[in-house]
């Protein structure tokens, strides 16, 4: 017993673990459907932490739905060595987005536990709330709120589709923790995700090694018009809100495929508005729409774009435009020592590797400002993902997982 | 007693009636939200059934829930004389528009009644369902299939944004009728409504003597695309089917402003998608758009160009694209004999009246496929309409309630 190079995570144990998540919140054929703080992240919560409580962690959940297992280590006055990601889904979201970055850590604590080994520097594993920001707005809410971004009463309020709130829905679903929302020192941050692009799966690559992540500048818009009839209501007098938000996401797609060339996105993702029906205008719209870029001067220049283009929509539209929310992420080079610890790894287990960027939003980002960040991806069959056909093998995460185990303990350990 | 050229209809009685039908579904502030086939329709129906009965009217319902009520005339092998509109409103609807031309159809049988003139033709009114197509496309649906347009049985399966259909829906409030829908000889059919445009309130003018219809093309489209993420997927990889709808509605609305000079118009009325959110590509979307020109060539051109923008806003976003459902309507001249006796009758009346065409759908241009039809528009503040703005008072509404009065008076005498 007890830890050593020859380790490795139990690949049919976290296994079952994926198979048993991936029976709660069923979407479409194969995927989930798990949105944060429902009836079905509820469900996965409830599994989650008592798979932890098995696991001998100490669980604790924040103000904002965050739920930690902490395995003590040798030393508990340092600061513990943090692994996770989020259980949430997209509405049509696959089993693995997210999930393995938590499923796996517990993975990793339950080997540690096999070999009897404790490690120098305490161990937590977490689950973030809302990281897709499929039902609140902005994403990554609850790690942002963590990094002292998001202040805690303004998370709480967040309002979803259904003119439920943040703080509502978590109070519903029994995650309304007491713990202080971060301000705790964290010796470092591991998170392990898949790819969600076809580069690793393309190149039969086993490992990759996140250096670094793509600025992203994300908007809510709101547009306001005034309701009046299909017909007679010349053009010169129609404020139809729909085509003003209708306007601005066809101009964050042209700007997206303006900067394809090198690797830029934008993308028009949701439209509302009222009344939305034949024969009237509508008077009410709103827009969420964001664009990425791998160099973060080119996304701070599409995102001013996208600002020029809000009120281009709306005056072209006779409407008024509001910003009601902005988020930026990204943009940053994760922590130099723990990518290369990260390289070293894996090349020691012998697992192909190549470094990549993470165009995704990722809960790593807010964790990089707190404390030393870094990301490990697994491949993803064609880089399908945010779709119920998202497929990784068992093959395809075992290498990530073990790079995990043995990064996460050369850190806890040192 | 006995009907002369100096009776009038009572102008506070309809008044009462109308203030009696703004109570039932109130929208916004001073505005009504009664969407056909709700409680609230079902609500309105039953007072407009009782006041029919009181009114000494036999009460019909057919099976599309067209409400008819009759009274007779001295010779009852006669084709009825018809007047009519709609009690159903948009989401953001009025208090005047299709309500003006039911309840003042009901004053002029009250006022007959009032004067014991029993005239030689039988006389009906009518309340056609979902006129507006706020919840069921296409609009006027119901005398679509009076007419012989839409069949029975596909009007029943119309959905709506609810999910439920039309023929549910109407069984449902009970409005589901025995009688067999049209097919029976009617001898003219008259439609008294607001104007829904700005020039009689503009240039002070009492009865606007309707033409013509403006051709009037619409479409429910559907696109299909792929869920993706919104970070890593390439722009060249994107099947987004938001932005293939958004697309369409911004080139629908660019056609419109095209032929603004001559009057066309070019609405974008409707967007929905799924899954409609922050961080994913959504794979479907439904829009709804029309045109509308005064000349049907040019009407004909322009639903052409959208029938190809459909296509290539569908390329564009590398989605699939099927047009579900069209509408056509609009296009006819009304009957010259029935628009001179209109124009004749206000003369006589003393009242200012102008010639001008028709903008918006009505139930009038269906039935101008089965017998002689015209239509007299009235005032309403500023053209405001599908708005819960829409004013018109007793004094804007009183001159065509007269003129209406006298036409149907003279047509079911002769």
């Amino acid at each position: 017993m007890g830890f050593s190079f020859s380790s490795r995570i139990n690949v049919e144990r976290f296994w079952h673990t994926i198979e048993r998540s991936s029976e709660i919140g069923r979407g479409r054929e194969g995927g989930l459907s798990r949105l944060a703080l429902s009836d079905e992240d509820k469900e996965i919560r409830d599994v989650f932490v008592a798979w932890c409580r098995e696991a001998g962690l100490t669980v604790t959940i924040d103000q904002v739905g965050n739920i930690f297992g902490r395995r003590e280590g040798q030393d508990n006055s340092l600061p513990p060595v943090l692994m996770g990601s989020h259980l949430d889904t997209q509405a049509n979201g696959g089993r693995f987005d997210g999930i393995v970055g938590v499923l796996g850590p517990l993975e990793v604590i339950r080997s540690l536990n096999d070999l009897d080994h404790v490690t120098r520097r305490p161990i937590e594993i977490v689950n973030w709330t809302n990281e897709e920001g499929a039902r609140f707005s902005p994403p990554m809410t609850a790690s942002g709120c963590f990094a002292g971004t998001y202040p805690l009463d303004w998370v709480h309020q967040r309002m979803g589709d259904d003119g439920t709130t943040f703080g509502v829905e978590l109070r519903r679903i029994g995650y309304l923790g007491e713990a202080a929302v971060g301000g705790r020192e964290l010796d470092a941050y591991f998170e392990l995700h898949i790819e969600q692009g076809p580069v690793l799966d393309a190149e039969k690559v086993q490992v990759g090694v996140v250096t670094h992540a793509y600025s992203s500048h994300g908007f809510l818009v709101e547009f306001n018009g005034e309701t009046a009839h299909a017909g007679p209501c010349a053009m010169e007098r129609r404020r139809n809100a729909l085509i003003a938000a209708a306007r601005l996401l066809v101009a964050v797609d042209d700007l997206g495929w303006e900067y394809a060339a090198t690797g830029g996105k934008g993308t028009g993702a949701r439209l509302a508005a009222w009344p939305n029906r034949a024969g009237i205008l509508s008077d009410w719209a709103q827009a969420v729409c964001d664009v990425r870029h791998n160099d973060p001067g080119a996304a701070a220049v599409m995102a001013e774009r996208v600002r020029r283009a809000v009120g281009e929509a709306a005056a072209r539209a006779g409407c008024t435009a509001e910003i009601l929310d902005r988020w930026d992420w990204g943009g940053m080079i994760f922590d130099l020592g723990m990518v290369a610890e990260i390289r070293r790894q894996a090349s020691a287990l012998g697992y192909t590797q190549r470094d990549l960027p993470s165009q995704a939003g990722h809960d790593a980002y807010f964790l990089a400002r707190v404390c030393p960040t870094a990301m490990i991806f697994t491949p993803c069959r064609d880089g399908i993902t945010h779709n119920n056909n998202e497929l990784a093998t068992p093959e395809d995460l075992e290498p990530g997982l073990n790079v995990l185990l043995h990064s996460v303990v050369a850190r806890a350990d040192r």
